[in-house]
């Protein structure tokens, strides 16, 4: 793969993660998001403070986007929650693990100590074992807590590491 | 005790929860929020649309509140979520475990399959217990996820139960 750009975008600029933002969420098949979801209402939970919102790129093109905020405020604040997409024809190219990889070290440039996340669907494997070769951990398992678009309720997986 | 009314608020009546809701945060020992949480804030967390606020009440004083809504949007949105306060001097008295019940209750007729907390911090093991007593399983442990006030780097559980 050619050399690859990862770098914050500005809310305004949520236009350039969009693309990859909806055609992932319309899947209904790893996000809990509504697969309507608009514009606005994605821009406002991926790209307003205190959530920021990173993009890669090949060649001018973007092939994939993730989101890094605190998982909770106030005395929870110092765990970080990211989720990540990757194009669809970008796939298998390990574009994930450098975002991962990425957004760790952004998390800890920014003073936090774990990272959390709260929703990993259990089926989506590739997913599960990419995180757990970054270093995550399955601390908890939800049944039944998400209404995939093909399979149905599904179990949903938290994982965690140390920063 | 006396008789024990439980009542959903409106967001403009949140003034009704708001006493307790600040106590209890600013112990810093249950709750994530920042201990010095604004009544706008805490109203829109707690009483702004998904999220529905209830106050138990006994001879017209508010003993205590809790919170309802969706534990995620979308393809989540089956999983309810909910928060409970007591004020410290009416504890001991079963109010949480009525309030508990309530809300099962309500979860129940507005469709909800199950209900989740994310954030039990662990040491508070008479919220642990009681919510086991409630049909409540720990599905998940998330190790220093929270910064109790006397205590430090604390973990939280996660807890579940089908509806």
């Amino acid at each position: 793969m050619r050399a690859m750009e990862i770098r914050e975008i500005k809310s305004d600029e949520f236009s350039l993660a969009w693309p990859i933002f909806r055609t992932v969420v319309e899947g209904g098949d790893t996000y809990a998001y509504n697969p309507d979801i608009s514009f606005e209402e994605a821009r406002a939970l991926w790209a307003t403070a205190p959530a920021r919102t990173f993009i890669a790129s090949v060649d001018g093109k973007v092939v994939g986007c993730y989101m890094l905020k605190p998982n909770q405020p106030g005395l929870g604040s110092h765990v970080a929650n990211a989720g990540y997409m990757v194009a669809p024809d970008a796939r298998r190219k390990g574009i994930a693990g450098r975002m991962c990889e990425h957004s760790l070290e952004v998390a800890r440039q920014a003073g936090f100590l774990a990272m959390q996340f709260n929703f990993v669907v259990s089926n989506n494997e590739v997913a599960v074992r990419l995180w757990m070769r970054h270093g995550f951990e399955i601390v908890g398992r939800v049944p039944q807590a998400f209404r995939h678009s093909r399979l149905g309720l599904t179990d949903v997986f938290i994982m965690h590491r140390i920063l």
